[in-house]
């Protein structure tokens, strides 16, 4: 495929009105052909006018053709997959091994909610059939069905080029919800994602819905993402990255005469807790698997297990050995770009200047955006009296903690914000310390593990990628799995409707075979 | 039963800390005994701490416990139904007969949830079940449930002393989440407040809970709510009440470091469509049935049907008699405050100066504070071109919009900004009009009604009481019915749990007997 390098508006290939920029290889430091256009608030106008110009027909897709269309798109990323690990790789510095798992991954997850919209349970359709005999009133007949919440504005993110970004999980459970789509380009891969818009925009011609169902977007700076923000037209808003990005469009959306739901999801240091039984049974195991996991995606994962906290006592040497010794093997590899690269610099920089001390680092820098991997470790005590410590590092940095006993365990988690996941590795004599441990994990994390890794994350029914802050905006929803279609839906009920004016779901011949609940059951 | 005058912080009565004042009795101007505290910042810390620290038990409360818990309330409540019914006559100038309704609407609504607990369907149970040859890597067991948010906020409405107030819907959804509440009295009925507080306040006592589930506040001004809003301790908000009130909350919670949940439940003028078939059949019958519901409460209703639209031709002249035979019939009444009658005095004047011309009006003011019913009309045009007569006005004033044509009336509905219920009045041959209208109608309203009117709203599953922005501050949940719980809870993770340290309700054995979903189904 030639990339274009135009922004995609609807049907139509727009050619740049604020200028050009080019793609970086951060592993040569040489920018990459073609061109790729820039656009502005003009731009942003023509799409969400479009976007709502489609609202109103797509949301009132069927559920068979909405679920076609999400099946096209995983067709068509299917057939560019290997074309688009290939830039993808170019653009980020990732290996393609995993970015064509990743590929894979995305266009398994348009079919996981081609299913989802098939079945229709997301409808949450209920009906509360009339009572006329009620007293002292009679109650009328009342059916409620989810609708989508409008046109939503997804923001691209860097560290996963495809799963996160244009062909990620936002845009395929915004689509699902029946919403439409202007997805802003995450500059640091303008190939990689007009490869993937390309596939949804065919997917949408192909279907024969209205161009304005998605669009792709890019622009200099923040200009055109703050546009798409305020825009009266957009309903609603997703974006994956940093706690400083993702606040700053949170509240400037709130900011609007008409706030407006904004789903970020930002940080999170997923801490590891070693109970004293796991530990000395299999120290060395965990401390393995931990360092594994803190290293894949070059650390750039918003899933990376950040901090390990430990106790004092047997197996606690076999594990820092067996952390060290992994992350001392591991070359340094190219980060995702100059930005990420120096950010995470600086953040190693600043947890030692906060008093943590380097236990192992691995090879050095070969490239000028080489990260290198890096295990510090700082004691309990220090890390309850400097909230710094806490703070995530975006990279393949690494922080053990070493508590003196069970209660100042406790106390390092209660002293976090919130997560997006928590684990305790455990054995069945750990039961009585997990116990204690549980309820503040709940309070901070929106997933809990035992005996594995915060990484990787299922995308399934009951997994939650999601947390209370700073993890995330709203508690209340994820931003991974089949659930997530919940950002963008609102409910809707119809009191005292004739048959042929409800929602074919609320019928009452049920002509799509939908499970409803009759008076709550 | 002696009223104190005092706060409730948990199990303790505490008295004033920063003066006192006493409910004023609209109807005749007066003053009531006794005093009331007031209470200050040390006063929503104290509150706020012990509200965190019952978060714990009570959240994990079992579902028995908990339902059992929510019906004590509704007993206690029932007990002081006459008592209470007076107090709150006596501070609102409403009539006591619909009090003493309005509060054995509040013990059903606290019944209502506890069957919604007992039935647990709440938890939204999910559980993927481990796949260890799934390839290329296994799926380990994943399990979901909610849980509640932790301590709420809840601001009493002036309007509805009991079904809006302490002990209204609100609440009973926030405790029935398993969230804490702290309660802040509106100052407008602190008498009805207290009988109410008491009523949870035993409750809790006799269920043997913490003594933080639940608290009430009441304060001068509006430090004591903004101290609430800010607290880091509280973790989501619930207000009804005016726009400006609504959005000053709503703006200040998502400037906290950690911006937090805020439904405001604020404005909606529940447009009304009459089309022609109907209007030609009936048009009498609609026009006293709509001035009939717009005097409920003398309008001090947030869904109060405020605005009319009709279309010139046959029936016409009957809908508007009507209205305005009615209107012209309604003697004036007492309303809340006197700041709520100096703005509807206010509106029904600047209504008038946007060129709204006065149909019909009720009888005069006998006393400070008595509203009088007013019918206005503006023809289609002038309604389009000027925004401000499309602005609520609280109080007994409904406006009648003629439209010249189908277009008109269309294009109104398209003006509208987001409201909390839409009703169409239609016989079969507006069938084709209707359906041009609902998708209009969908995509700005909650609840849309055929045939009835927007009030009174049932407390059910399949009813909404919310609606797009500025209906509410946020389109995705409602306030009332059997859905508002889901304000208050987020969903929580299990990966990979052994079966003892898992929630009853997600282990193997399904011991609460609460439906599942397996795999989303």
């Amino acid at each position: 495929m030639k990339l274009t390098g135009k922004l995609f508006i609807g049907a139509s290939e727009v050619a740049a009105t604020e200028g050009t920029m080019k793609a970086l290889n951060p592993a040569t430091n040489q920018v990459i052909e073609p061109e790729f256009a820039l656009g502005g608030l003009a731009e942003v106008d023509r799409a969400a006018l479009l976007a709502d110009d489609a609202f109103d027909s797509y949301s009132h897709t069927s559920l068979t053709e909405r679920a076609q269309f999400l099946e096209r798109i995983a067709d068509n990323l299917d057939a560019v997959r290997k074309e688009l690990a290939a830039r993808a790789s170019l653009e980020t510095g990732l290996a393609e091994a995993p970015l064509e798992a990743e590929a894979a991954k995305a266009a398994t997850q348009f079919r996981q909610f081609a299913d989802v919209v098939r079945k229709g349970r997301f409808l949450q359709l209920s009906i509360d059939p009339a009572l006329p005999e009620r007293q002292p009133r009679p109650r009328m007949d009342h059916r409620l069905q989810k609708m989508a919440i409008g046109p939503v504005t997804i923001f691209g993110a860097s560290n996963f080029p495809i799963s996160y970004s244009v062909a990620g999980g936002d845009t395929a459970s915004a689509l699902a919800s029946g919403a439409t789509v202007i997805l802003k380009a995450h500059n640091a891969h303008p190939g990689a994602s007009e490869i993937q818009a390309r596939a949804i925009r065919n997917a949408v011609r192909e279907s024969g819905l209205h161009e304005g169902v998605f669009s792709m977007l890019r622009g200099e700076g923040n200009a055109i993402g703050e546009a798409l923000v305020d825009h009266p037209l957009v309903k609603a808003v997703t974006f994956t990255g940093s706690e400083v990005g993702g606040m700053a469009l949170y509240r400037r959306a709130q900011r609007r005469p008409d706030p407006i739901p904004v789903f970020t999801e930002m940080t999170s240091v997923n801490p590891t807790f070693i109970l004293p039984a796991a530990q000395a049974a299999r120290g060395a195991a965990i401390g393995d698997g931990f360092a594994e996991r803190m290293l894949v995606n070059v650390g750039q994962a918003c899933l990376k297990p950040a901090i390990l906290i430990s106790i004092e006592g047997p197996g606690f040497d076999a594990l820092r050995d067996a952390m060290a010794e992994r992350v001392a093997g591991a070359p340094a590899r190219t980060m995702l770009t100059p930005g990420i690269h120096s950010a995470y610099e600086r953040g190693v920089t600043r947890l030692e200047g906060e008093g943590a001390c380097r236990v192992a680092e691995g090879g050095t820098s070969q490239a000028a955006f080489d990260g290198q991997s890096v295990l510090l470790e700082v004691d309990g005590q220090a890390f309850l009296s400097n909230a710094a410590l806490a703070e995530e590092v975006f990279g393949p940095a690494a922080l053990l903690v070493k508590a003196r006993n069970e209660e100042e365990l406790l106390a390092i988690a209660r002293s976090l914000r919130g997560q997006l996941s928590a684990t305790m590795h455990l054995e069945p004599g750990d039961t009585a310390l997990a116990r204690r441990l549980l309820p503040l994990l709940e309070r901070r994390t929106g997933r809990v593990v035992v005996n594995a890794f915060s990484h990787p994350q299922e995308v399934s029914f009951a997994s939650i990628h999601g947390g209370p802050f700073p993890a995330t905006s709203d508690s209340r929803f994820t931003s991974v799995g089949m659930t997530s279609i919940e950002r963008f839906l609102r409910p809707i009920s119809y009191q005292g409707f004739p048959d042929n004016l409800l929602p074919e779901a609320l019928r009452d011949a049920n002509p799509l075979e939908v499970p409803r609940l009759v008076d709550g059951q």
